[in-house]
């Protein structure tokens, strides 16, 4: 059986060299769009695919990908151009646009991304932080249990088994902690385990941290750079996002991803758009 | 009087459309290449002036670069293309591509980068991390007060009068502190005051955080993704540097920079390369 992630991954070579064709279904979109995590993971995909054509086997992991957004991805069809930039024994780096068609047929430019891909092992990292303290599962507030707060419409949820921490879901009645933090547990809804690429979900995955700070709304990702450290282990992920900055009209966001065996495997930061609220104070 | 920055930031439109010719002189080298600080500076000016020529002057100030380093740059000749992949209201989105002639001609790709630019403003962030704390620069250890450590040869530190914080100075004589931080005062040694572009050599200006961690030697720049807050005052610049994963052969570097007025106005996140020493334990 195919899952749900790997089928939304499904690429087929196009007649350009280097062009990919998929197809975001109506499964991944969260708000407006479908979600930067996933669309990420396509383009990593597609360089993988296009190395695997030319021969380099050598290079199976996402180690580093910074993806500027550049219009909101919709559900439909998807064209992927690869461009490898530089073969490298330890490193290959390449560049991955996605572009749809518009209602006229036009391609409109999606997300713009820079790739670099390597050889990951199940090495630990010599120095990381600790994994984030989580209550367990089961006493963690489920996507089925969150009240609406503009997610109830999110496809992407269903997809997903996201247990956010109690502490972190303020927001969700009305009493944002103020604290800029949110944590819980992911998996996929389907069981599927995790892989180096995949872990661009988990990243950006969890509701934004905007919520926690009393800032409704969606906070559109303006650009995202993701680092992966090793080869998840199966089984839940830990993940924990913190934000320092707010600006006028964006902040940023920092991710950290931990797997079942307490190691770092990943970790990103975001700059996104928000709307602050008229007389907007911070908490605390 | 023209700035040594000024002076390596001058670009020359080239026949190419999209393309503009500048050149690395030899001030601005560190270990066995160009500062990655400059060379994203340079892509990032390139950018400007693309803008400047096809009439857009609502994003005077860079807003958000990622740059990922395929090869070491040298002094000498540089071929810089431009590509607006989005122009936008509030952002405008371009790639920009470095290249060197190699010693056969034949073009050697140095640096990719995407870069978002738009105008940024006096505003001081709603939410920012404290300015690092440091002794007065005259308390702190300069440049010429800092034993070699492999730093001598380095013509970039003639170009900025760098003062370190005695405290993450241990490297220097065989005491490295193990904690993973590396602070001090920034600014340019001409006197030539910081503008958003120019913060580019301030996160990345100051020795390497592994010499703290007891790794010593070349720790090149793989990936570097910068997002600028405000434009800074004049005036010294703070900058705290700290690292927390460091893997077999990889580590990041995040990176804060505070203007004068104690604002936040630039932070980045890089990925480097480092060889760790045999039998290296973390310190502490």
């Amino acid at each position: 059986m195919t899952s749900e992630y790997d089928a939304a991954l499904d690429l087929t070579p196009a007649e350009v060299p280097g062009r990919w064709a998929g197809r975001f279904s109506d499964g991944w979109s969260i708000g407006q769009a479908v979600n930067g995590g996933l669309v990420m993971a396509v383009a990593v995909e597609a360089l993988h695919r296009q190395l695997a054509e030319q021969g380099d086997a050598a290079h199976p992991d996402l180690v580093a990908v910074s993806a500027f957004f550049l219009t909101a991805s919709q559900p439909g069809p998807v064209v992927v151009d690869t461009e490898v930039l530089r073969p490298g024994r330890t490193l290959t780096t390449g560049q991955v646009s996605l572009q749809q068609p518009g209602e006229d047929g036009t391609p409109v430019p999606r997300m713009r991304s820079l790739v670099s891909v390597g050889a990951l092992t199940g090495t630990p990292a010599r120095r990381q932080p600790p994994p984030v303290d989580l209550p367990a599962p089961e006493d963690c507030v489920g996507s089925g249990d969150a009240p609406p707060g503009g997610l109830a419409s999110s496809t992407l949820l269903q997809r997903l088994d996201l247990r956010l921490d109690p502490s972190c879901v303020g927001w969700a009645v009305g009493r944002p902690s103020g604290r800029g933090v949110m944590r819980g547990w992911f998996r996929f809804a389907d069981g599927r385990e995790p892989d180096p690429t995949s872990l661009l979900l988990a990243l950006d995955g969890l509701p934004p941290v905007a919520f926690e700070l009393g800032i409704p709304g969606w906070a559109p990702t303006l650009e995202l750079t993701a680092h992966v450290w090793a080869r998840p282990a199966p089984g839940w992920l830990r993940v924990e996002v913190t934000s320092e900055v707010l600006s006028d009209a964006t902040m940023e966001e920092d991710a950290r991803v931990w797997d079942s065996s307490g190691r770092l495997v990943a970790h990103s930061r975001q700059l996104c758009g928000v709307r602050v609220p008229e007389g907007w104070a911070p908490a605390g």
